[in-house]
């Protein structure tokens, strides 16, 4: 089958278009005909060396895939060759961005009908990782002010529907008009232009001096420490980035407030269950087909063209999600 | 009246009997006769200098108190002269080591009848910061495995009680006989003996290498960085000192883990609304009649004696909580 790999790490050039078998299902596993399969910041993370946990080369990225199941393993009891299945494979095993890809059932949903192949895999890492945040985590609920930094971006969009969805209300950073313009249409209340505003002073004057019941920051680093004084006492930080070695947590203290660091890989690295994201995904087909979530694609790349889309990732420029589409 | 000072930071023979003029209750106040004050790490930490928030001298400590309703500002509504009531009178006011305390009336609630004013008064504040850590931000559950250091501490053995009430399996650290034996009492699942056991290998033994759910550090500093690698994937890390500068964070983002920073103090020092607390309190006074929530006083002292309170209670020595009697 041809996959796109990562030989060592590097530059987007140094993907290469590669010959592989294809994998044979172990005893839980689908093996799934991808259709299409997202991009997300670690996919470039892993390619330039920015991941923060080991790995080995080379390797298959694409952790999003929605496709047909074409092959099954003998425990395999929930799902049949020729269903429509979405999921994020696992970091650490050969990924989507190839013909074929090994899939646990337990990690797998069925694809939203009303969705294409290529709007279903803009969802699951993205979507599992906003999830875990806000509803697992930080337990947003109805009321809440909630700011999304990067609201626009592939986790932002959903943070943002999935806070709506529970009836929070919405501040979103962003900086281009074509995020802004999502950003309306996915009913953000407050919306600001981080690059020409002040961000502090916004969200206080919106807050009444108060801060917000949650901050999320998917960007890192200064992002994370400006945060900090965004947060409303008894409220929450929460990051998909890291926490920064030099940031200066006693305040959060002060404010009796918690943080949440989320890494949607944890549990796949720590050997975890995979069932509970499966049923996240089970839980996200039920809103698409109710109409209170909706991917955003901006842009679709051919598989050949992986090292464009990891430019174009990597940029940080692009709204909602960036697909590779192989079949239709 | 009669109340004990801190007049400057110092050794616990800087605590000054005085004589002041009774309180005056503002619009919310409750005027109480003060019949029992509870002691807190706040209160040493305040008289020795080591309160990481600024603070004007002289003050009154005593942030705990069982008493009985004696006036009342004109727009109370939920209590009249003669009620027997506990609360945790804010920080920066005058608190509760004296003959009388004001308190708003929503941070207040019924005293429970089956309990004395010394046993009621040993409750609110390390109540408060259990309650707002194990079930505000921490969410514990049914069948989630919580290791509580210091279990047997003022706050520690009112966290076990409300673990063991939610279904929690409850690990907790201790070192001395009398400490083992509360423990006993509350229904540890499992006691570790920090001083001759190593308390990563009896976690990860009783937990077969997955870590805790949720793990409480009520001690800080060293026991807060050594607690890091016992928190399970998606699990918690909650700590009622603060987060040392020095700790290494990162791991807790590689098992996507929260970290809840808890000041019960917080509320009042940020000008939220006291209703919360005093929520918390009218729900732990149901706890304690229906018999699953009961508080641990391991000595009392006169209001005179308190320096002698400072003593023990600074020592960690202590289980449960010291009270100070003022009336029967």
């Amino acid at each position: 089958m041809k996959a796109m790999t990562i030989p060592a790490t590097g530059e987007p050039s140094v993907l290469t278009l590669a010959e592989l078998d294809q994998p044979t299902p172990g005893d839980h596993d689908l093996l799934i005909e991808v259709h299409a399969s997202g991009l997300n910041p670690v996919d470039t993370k892993l390619r330039s060396g920015k991941f923060r946990a080991p790995v080995t080369f080379p390797l298959v990225p694409g952790f999003d895939v929605s496709g047909r199941v074409v092959g099954i393993g003998p425990e395999v009891t929930r799902f049949r060759p020729g269903d429509a299945v979405f999921a994020s494979p696992p970091l650490f095993k050969p990924a989507a961005h190839a013909e074929y890809v090994l899939v646990d059932e337990r990690l797998a949903a069925r694809k939203p009908e009303c969705l294409s192949h290529v709007e279903a895999a803009a969802i699951p890492l993205a979507l599992l990782t906003a999830w875990e945040l806000l509803y697992d985590m930080a337990h947003v609920s109805e009321g809440q002010t909630v700011l999304i930094h990067a609201a626009a971006g592939g986790v932002g969009h959903f943070a943002v529907q999935l806070a709506k969805a529970r009836g929070c209300v919405v501040l979103g950073t962003a900086s281009s008009d074509e995020s802004f313009a999502l950003l309306d249409t996915l009913g953000v209340d407050h919306t600001i232009n981080y690059k020409s505003e002040d961000v502090e002073a916004r969200v206080m004057q919106i807050t009444e001096g108060q801060g917000c019941d949650a901050v999320f920051d998917l960007v890192g680093a200064e992002v994370f420490k400006a945060s900090i004084p965004l947060v409303a006492t008894r409220g929450c930080l929460g990051t998909i980035v890291g926490i920064p070695a030099d940031a200066e947590l006693n305040p959060l203290f002060l404010k009796s407030a918690s943080l949440h660091a989320e890494f949607m890989g944890s549990t796949a690295m720590n050997g975890g269950t995979p069932a509970h994201q499966g049923g996240i995904l089970k839980q996200a087909k039920a809103m698409v087909e109710a109409g209170t979530l909706k991917p955003h694609v901006s842009q679709t790349f051919p598989l050949e063209d992986l090292a464009a889309a990891h430019e174009l990732q990597a940029s940080g420029t692009a709204t909602g999600k960036l697909v590779i589409k192989l079949r239709d």
